[in-house]
């Protein structure tokens, strides 16, 4: 099947999802999550094809790896999604206009969902859970190192929803992992009504550059923590620590420290030393190197840089306002940290910085679908339009104005 | 000034209006509209010079035409932005997280605002007023047959903003109108956060096969009019009259007629004869010309067009079924309409018509901003993305997550 046809047939059977009801949604992902826990055997026999046949590194193969408690926690995953509260048919205004029309803005599916992702077979019945429960239709394209494990997860989770009554051809697979196929997906306009990729920096600027059917930007997260001067340090450490350390790969960590120059000339030998104890590669201004000579030099390019390791870079600013002005300047519109005693810098920071979310003393890692509470998460986006910062199921969806009237014309 | 150095000037005047009170907002638009009134003369010396040097039909020239009774109607519409509410700062949802943090999501402006327009120098001013009023900074890039109308109406604007006191520079032309430079805007990522064309299909296209940067897409109509078996005609045909007829070549006019057989039967001669009335030109499917053999043939491209003139399409159809599967298939999602007396039949349309406004027993004309009661619009999105159908002031915002702490961390 050529990349149209495959999003062709999900357009064609979006109404088997989008019409369903809550507890047909519900029992597709109970069905699915049980036939993931059944066939966990046949499952981890296609990803060992993949992990066979992987000619990259030990990092990326332990993200491709599947095994039974993986599985297990994927399928608890999809369990999770039916406590959660479809959005579909929420009526978010209901107003009568002058001349008698009844209005409803009403809560729909997006209709199509595109998903780019990586070798990360996990995203396959994730973003099929979330997609269930918010009624789209989704279009899947893996990366081909993925391909057995990915086919083997959709197979499953299809012959689950249909031995469980329902049509499961709102789901489906693109085939074709060519970059050739790639680029037909990202612009398959007027059948995918939204392209979200989900990966790394490189991935999500090729979306950006090629795709013409609308994307959703996530991820990339040069994330800032900033130690204004009445900050506590027995409160600025825990926070920095915990926002660099606590995991280095994830778009939420931190990446880059601001401190104001008189906390700075007091804290940095400590803040230093808190960070090397952590095993965490430093590059800093000229002014920092002005208090520790023996602090590596930062280029302009290191205050640019989504490390996603164990380094940061750190700089000395004159106070809030370079600090907002830095951040905003040289981060991606993430998450961002101000550390302050100072109320009117905390206000100051929350309002100007523009990122989706900002922080007054709290570690930037709790940008996440669950930690906020959605319960779910499809992505971070780091756009302005449509969603911004974690995406759940209400993200996942439209809305359209229904309009009741008995005969009304425009005079 | 190149149009990259053009949009980084709006975005580094950014909180010029971001941060502005209300109030400021205010006095902006009301200096704007006074000296729009004040310097009409200008602008219609400026605005001739345009007309001087077009080389095009009399419906362009008229749309491109200023006087004085068009300028006191664009600054009017400025001075109803002051009576609308800004929507920025609103809170749209707070919460107390489990471990303490507490959680706003705000809403805020988009930020910089792309506009991409034809030879309607009216543009220029709803669309800097409309960014005014929701906090935006905003570049416009007008039609080349525009220029001196835009450049006169820009000035005068700018410099009412900067004699009440305000910094104008978050309000910018691009002066370059070549293709090229149309590119170069819409490839400005991390500068523009969205752009919105506003104009005709061939504009829009452009923009969805050039753009990088975010945008909305506006406009296009192909919008239908059905009339299901129980239609009480005396309704049917004054809805179907105004929604083809009262204004031809706006997006939300009618362009195709669904009529179910048995209601053809009875009632295609009194249809047929109250569009000619209205010297509407008519192509037709063969079970019509079964009946009135004097229809000329529609073909498969008629019902996909939008003619944005005195023409239709007509097409008898089997049942609600077929009517929503027609209008999902060669429709562009914009307004479409049922008549029908059958509560049933209408809720299956509402229900399943994949388009921004579905009505039941009124005319597609009412899709409008102002009709809606949002009191302004931008333009009319047919992408479900961000904003669908009418945009006003809340569709021109985004939010962000501001978290307030006390020092919490990511266990």
């Amino acid at each position: 099947m050529t990349v149209a046809e495959t999003c062709l047939l999900a357009k064609e059977h979006r109404a088997s999802i989008a019409m369903a009801s809550e507890a047909d949604m519900n029992a597709m992902l109970a069905a699915s999550a049980a036939a993931l826990r059944a066939h966990a055997g046949e499952i981890i026999a296609e990803n060992q094809k993949d992990i066979l046949s992987c000619t990259r590194g030990a990092q990326f193969v332990d993200r491709l790896m599947l095994d039974e408690k993986r599985i297990d926690g994927i399928a608890a995953g999809l369990e999770k999604l039916i406590a959660l509260a479809c959005p579909v048919g929420e009526i978010l205004e209901e107003r009568t206009l002058y001349n008698g029309l009844r209005l409803q803005r009403v809560r729909v599916p997006l209709g199509v969902l595109g998903i780019i992702y990586e070798a990360r077979p996990n995203v396959t019945a994730d973003a099929i859970g979330l997609a269930i429960k918010s009624g789209n239709a989704v279009v899947l394209r893996g990366s081909k190192d993925a391909i057995c494990s990915n086919r083997a997860v959709m197979r499953v989770m299809k012959e689950a929803i249909a031995a469980a009554g329902f049509d499961p051809e709102f789901i489906q697979l693109i085939e074709d992992t060519s970059r050739e196929g790639a680029t037909a997906f990202m612009r398959m306009n007027g059948v995918v009504d939204v392209l979200i990729p989900r990966g790394g920096a490189a991935l999500i600027r090729n979306a950006v550059e090629n795709a013409t059917v609308p994307i959703i930007e996530t991820g990339t997260g040069n994330c800032h923590i900033y130690f204004e001067n009445s900050a506590d340090l027995s409160m600025a450490l825990p926070i920095l620590i915990n926002a660099k350390t606590q995991r280095t790969s994830v778009c939420n960590a931190c990446e880059s420290l601001l401190i104001d120059e008189a906390f700075a000339k007091k804290h940095l030998p400590a803040i230093v030393k808190a960070l090397r104890e952590k095993g965490v590669e430093i590059v800093a201004c000229e002014k920092c190197r002005a208090i520790l000579p023996d602090l590596a030099a930062a280029s302009e390019e290191d205050f640019y840089a989504e490390f996603l390791a164990l380094k940061i870079s750190v700089k000395i600013v004159e106070g809030v306002e370079e600090a907002i002005a830095h951040v905003n300047k040289y981060g991606t519109h993430h998450s961002d940290c101000i550390v302050t005693q100072d109320a009117a810098a905390a206000e100051k920071f929350l309002a100007e910085v523009d990122s989706a979310a900002v922080y007054v003393n709290a570690s930037t890692r709790f940008t996440d679908g669950f930690e906020f509470g959605l319960g779910a998460e499809m992505g971070i986006s780091t756009q302005k339009l449509h969603a911004r910062g974690p995406m759940g199921l209400r993200e996942l969806t439209s809305y359209k104005y229904c309009v009741r009237g008995e005969g009304q014309v425009r005079g």
